[in-house]
């Protein structure tokens, strides 16, 4: 059983990132208004939440600009049409896909962006060009992280041999990430002891980023704050591919740290989110 | 950690109770077609489930009876006109709430009604009463469950009395109710600790009943399970007061005992659950 303390202090290491336009965006093929999104960044800022993914940073050559909305693409020009020079507390970042982003054109030096993370993210069996992305925006100065999808289809061997090469890269922070929303606690604690081991041993930070399939996403993440993962992974609404993700408005409720302000976070969902909803965009747990 | 064993194999004392007419039936004033209950029954004893709760045994001298449908009342012979002489391994409960209820008079004796089990539901502030009602459902040759409400609301000391005092009554199994679905799992395994300690000084089993007002209906169940409780309530699509209940199709979808069949819950789902949604029934985290 879990320190009681743990159930009344909080840690300061934590980081909340909003992931609601990137996976939010997988369910309106990253169609949101301008106003959606500013509302969206001043909601995050008042909140208090640390980091907020815009979107991908997806090839233009791969996929055809006329047939997604710009987060798909996260122009950094866009971003900062949103963001100014963003002097707020609030952390900006972006995914790329391996094998889906062309990360040595279209991700800039740092000190050119309004970009602060880059998130990459991978499968068990494209470790090693996952590597090259994490030097490459590492290079360029930016925070990492690496997310490994699917590890609920993979072998806990292959897991471990990428744990030892992710780890002796220069990534910041590891992912749990699991993409189909089939994993109970009891599973997440386990994994998370596998992915502590290594995070150990590189010195690494660990994120979690879960789907509510089982409506098991936010118990995940609050499972696995418990066992020491610090980076969190929260949507508005739950907003996300299929059955979402884990709920901004629950994972703040939970967290003890006096700089998260869910009011913020309940007064968009009330404003934006429920507008979605009306006008069709589909998710969540009945949809299943 | 729990033992990994126990995330393979089932544990045989494990006890599924079908809510969905009772808890489901504070959504709709009891009133559910006997087609419904009908299928509801069938699907039950065809999932392998082990009890299916009617509703309750109201007052009519407390409730008018033309404003609610008849499973808040739960008269023996409608009981009996849908599950008729029941000649099946699903046993029959019904719910008793302490103060609302004539139950001298209108829980028969065992050996003359189609009910296996009587649920005494109370308040910590009428455990005394509750232990009358236990005793006399006892007396009356019924198994019997008392369900302590609101527990999230009192304190521990309080709880701790009402568990005494009802140890040494003659119910069968004391259940946990998070009956505004606030806990955490973290605060479910304290709880059960808790109520283990009295389940193993006066020989009592445990059960849990749980709201889903974060999205851990689920969650709580099953790690109340990891924990020893193996009384589960659920029921079908969650359907329960506001946000709802644990999921059936959720639950036996994790408990790994073969004699469960999740096809007939999805099939029930599919065909009358999602109905009673389009009719205009609303329950479920949405609803926040």
């Amino acid at each position: 059983m879990k320190e009681i303390v743990s159930l009344m202090d909080y840690r300061s290491s934590i980081k909340v990132v909003d992931a609601t336009l990137r996976d939010g965006g997988l369910v309106n093929d990253f169609y949101f208004t301008d106003e959606f999104v500013r509302a969206l960044y001043e909601s995050n800022v008042k909140a208090g939440v640390d980091y907020m993914e815009m979107g991908y940073k997806a090839s233009k050559e791969m996929f055809d600009q006329s047939k997604f909305g710009k987060w798909k693409f996260c122009d950094d020009d866009e971003i900062r049409a949103i963001v100014g020079d963003n002097d707020t507390n609030l952390k900006i970042a972006v995914m790329a896909d391996v094998g889906r982003c062309d990360y040595k054109k279209d991700i800039l030096s740092r000190s050119e962006s309004p970009i602060d993370l880059i998130r990459v993210a991978t499968y068990l069996n494209t470790i090693p060009a996952a590597a090259n992305m994490i030097e490459d925006a590492k290079k360029k100065g930016y925070e990492v992280t690496c997310n490994i999808m699917a590890i609920s289809n993979g072998q806990e061997s292959d897991l471990r041999v990428a744990l030892d090469i992710l780890g002796q890269t220069s990534a910041d922070v590891l992912y749990i990430v699991d993409s189909f929303g089939s994993l109970y606690p009891e599973q997440i604690a386990r994994i998370t002891d596998t992915y502590m081991e290594f995070a150990a041993k590189y010195g690494k930070q660990l994120g979690i980023h879960a789907h509510n399939n089982q409506q098991l996403a936010f118990a995940n993440t609050i499972e696995a704050v418990g066992d020491g993962v610090d980076w969190l992974d929260a949507t508005y609404a739950g907003m996300g591919r299929g059955a979402g993700n884990c709920a901004m408005e629950l994972l703040l409720g939970f967290l003890r740290n006096p700089k998260y302000n869910n009011f913020y976070v309940i007064q968009f969902i009330e404003k934006y989110m429920n507008k979605l909803r009306e006008d069709g965009v589909v998710w969540g747990f009945d949809l299943q």
